[in-house]
């Protein structure tokens, strides 16, 4: 794989993180169980899938081929995806999409203040926005972790429940390949084993504040990023997702 | 509208039933609550199916276009659909799921039965093939509405649950329209409110004998087999059922 490939992959990682993650976020639109956080829900998932538009953007810029974001976004099929496990993960009740929440955020926020320094200037100008919307969706979706966590029994019983179910997917963000090594070597992004004690000590952190305990394992599903083995769920979220471009190809509003 | 043009609508009527309802006990597959289950509702499904396959395959040929029944079903949107209503919602519990068969089969077989006489004698070729099937379905499903209605506590509530849920879906399925007025002239099928005595006797006993109170109202939802409106679900149903069609057109194997 050459640097502009290995760019393109990492970008896809980029864009279709915020992708799936927002659009699992957006199910939630008009179900969440008080209005203010259906509200914060769906701007949530706003912020990323605009995200997503930037890093999609230029990867489709990257790659030369004339993808514009809308066709990587609505026209690749499941192998093609390159987001992280945990992100397609379903939404569950909502402390475990609270859960999921606060386990990327608080790997997003990291990773995007480092990008924010990248070599290059479109990656960090990316970075540079994003990371205001994310700081404040960490801020968030901790303060509910630790709310739900050291709240009642019940939702104590679930958050426990959620981290212990979410725990495995949470490995996969900071695994180091082929594409990252390029990537690091290029000055344009920082390996993610590099963010790991970081991220570590954050979430140890909450998790004491939210009385939940961490499960010792460490056993790490993969194979989203790299897109060799996604769960099943993600091509039911394709589904729904790219339902209007793969029916009315081309159409625009 | 013409002639030809209601035979059109009515065939796809005969064939988006099973095809849509097909579906849904499709869904089953892998998860039903014994193995014979499973393999029944399977069976059941892939007759549906093959159903339709037929009733779509005349369709086509009567409308001339050169669409498939593959076309037919894979291709056209939710406001095409001819389906009633009751064939697209949800499964939900196996009971409902019965429950939804049951009330289907019961009109299904009255119909065929009228259908193996059509004037049309491609239409009494495919009713005469198909009743045989749907002899078996409303065998089945009302011995399971009746073993699960007459059975536990636990399941004669859930069964009394899905009856009351289901019975607005049941109207529709006799009412008169232009569509069925002209084939009922021609001698092709008969008037759907002329099955409605027959079905209610029948109806009457399996819920008499399963220990089920029918429901007094005759509200009846509308819009499914006319295609002015159907129920959310429909889309959702689609958006998985024509995926692959949609996303690789034209696709064979």
């Amino acid at each position: 794989m050459n640097r502009e490939e290995a760019f393109f992959e990492f970008l896809c990682r980029m864009g279709d993180n915020p992708l799936i993650l927002g659009h699992r976020v957006s199910e939630w639109c008009g179900l969440a169980p008080v209005l203010e956080e259906d509200i914060a829900l769906a701007n949530t998932a706003l912020d990323l899938i605009g995200q997503t538009q930037m890093w999609l953007g230029l990867a489709g810029e990257v790659e030369g081929a004339g993808r514009s974001a809308d066709d990587l976004a609505m026209l690749r099929d499941v192998w093609d995806f390159r987001n992280v496990l945990l992100a397609e993960q379903p939404n569950g009740d909502f402390g475990q999409t609270m859960m999921r929440q606060y386990l990327f955020d608080q790997f997003h926020v990291l990773l995007l203040q480092r990008l924010a320094e990248s070599s290059d200037e479109r990656v960090a100008g990316i970075a540079a926005k994003s990371v205001k919307e994310v700081a404040y969706h960490v801020e968030r979706s901790r303060d509910t972790v630790i709310g739900l966590g050291d709240g009642t029994s019940e939702s104590h019983r679930r958050m426990q429940a959620a981290l212990d179910l979410l725990w495995p997917f949470a490995g996969e963000m900071f695994t180091d390949d082929a594409v990252s090594g390029q990537m690091a070597e290029a000055g344009i992004a920082p390996q993610p084993s590099t963010l790991r004690a970081d991220w570590d000590a954050a979430v140890r952190d909450t998790m004491a504040e939210a009385t939940l305990v961490i499960p010792e394992s460490d056993f790490a599903h993969a194979g989203g990023k790299t897109g060799t083995r996604h769960t099943e769920h993600l091509g039911h979220l394709l589904t729904q997702m790219q339902w209007l471009q793969r029916a009315y190809h081309g159409a625009t509003w």
